[in-house]
């Protein structure tokens, strides 16, 4: 993950892109990245979204390494570390939807603070 | 990244949410995460987005958890490595956006191939 | 929708808006809103979303009215009228999406063009 | 827009995309087209934002006209007119954000709850 936050930091560098990339920027960058990853599932059913042929998958891929590109680059733009800030949301997520009240439901977890 | 891998999947087995976190539904709950992001900068200026107050960067922060989260469960149900696909887009993103050509300017990458 | 875009306007001088409501800053809320018609599909399946419990049809009424009327200001500011796009829109799908070569098939019409 | 909602009808009719075209995969396709609108404006400042050059307002013209189909036909799936739908929702806003506490200020609703 560091590799990666130094090679964007190259890249954008080399290309003086720095005064495009603002935080507000980036955030648009990354929700058009993650629509695109959206574009390829629309229309597939969710038993094929598991089963995707193998072309569809190499771009997928190349769609997740996008939003992780602009992931990495907003975060070390705000001084975050992407995966300590998960780790420490996956520790609230445990609190906000207890394993015995939640299991095998989809809602929301504001159905349960009722 | 490993680490966080393996805790969402523990995370989402103790809850049997397994049935509802298809590739085409972690597809949306990214989707929509990113958008919350998108939230926190819809109204203030690119300038405003550099300089966050403390408390808004604490929740920004949490938002990027919750990508990061998405993107993790999603990359692992695809058997894509996050950070390698990210790695591999640079090294095609060099290639498209030539350092010489596009110095300083913005433009989507198509307006070079004209 | 000319009584909507009225309404809108009148709203946002009302609270002195206009300078937030650039059309960069309207795509992004537009965007947003768009996204929290997703969360709410994001966990049913499809048949489940064909047939939504009263109180969640209300909820998505709501962010429905949400994206129409960012799409409405974001429109009128930049002197477009969202409907006439949408019917022109239709006509160069007519032409793009051949009836008798996509019948009953759902892939993005560059397949058909290959 | 009846004669829109009727056009959409007739072309998914045509190509016996109903079945594609579940309010699920419509909200995806929904928020997809709201964010090819965000990618013409994710890198240009606001003040660039509210002077397009010509050709690229033909292209977010085509692009709202995208985002207004989908609304449109998401709305006819569920019953939901969009107009009135966001008529009710401009009164609602009215009482959410009362101009004389919030003039000139881009809060979130909330911050004024509290």
């Amino acid at each position: 993950m560091q590799d990666l936050r130094d090679e964007i930091r190259a890249f954008i560098e080399e290309r003086a892109w720095q005064r495009f990339h603002s935080p507000k920027n980036l955030a648009m960058a990354l929700s058009v990245e993650a629509s695109e990853i959206v574009e390829h599932f629309q229309w597939v059913t969710e038993e094929e979204s598991r089963n995707l042929p193998r072309e569809k998958l190499a771009e997928v891929r190349q769609e997740i390494g996008d939003v992780m590109i602009y992931l990495a680059e907003l975060a070390d733009k705000l001084g975050v570390d992407p995966v300590e800030a998960a780790r420490a949301k996956v520790e609230i997520n445990k609190r906000k939807y207890p394993a015995a009240l939640v299991r095998g439901k989809a809602s929301k977890y504001t159905d349960y603070l009722r």
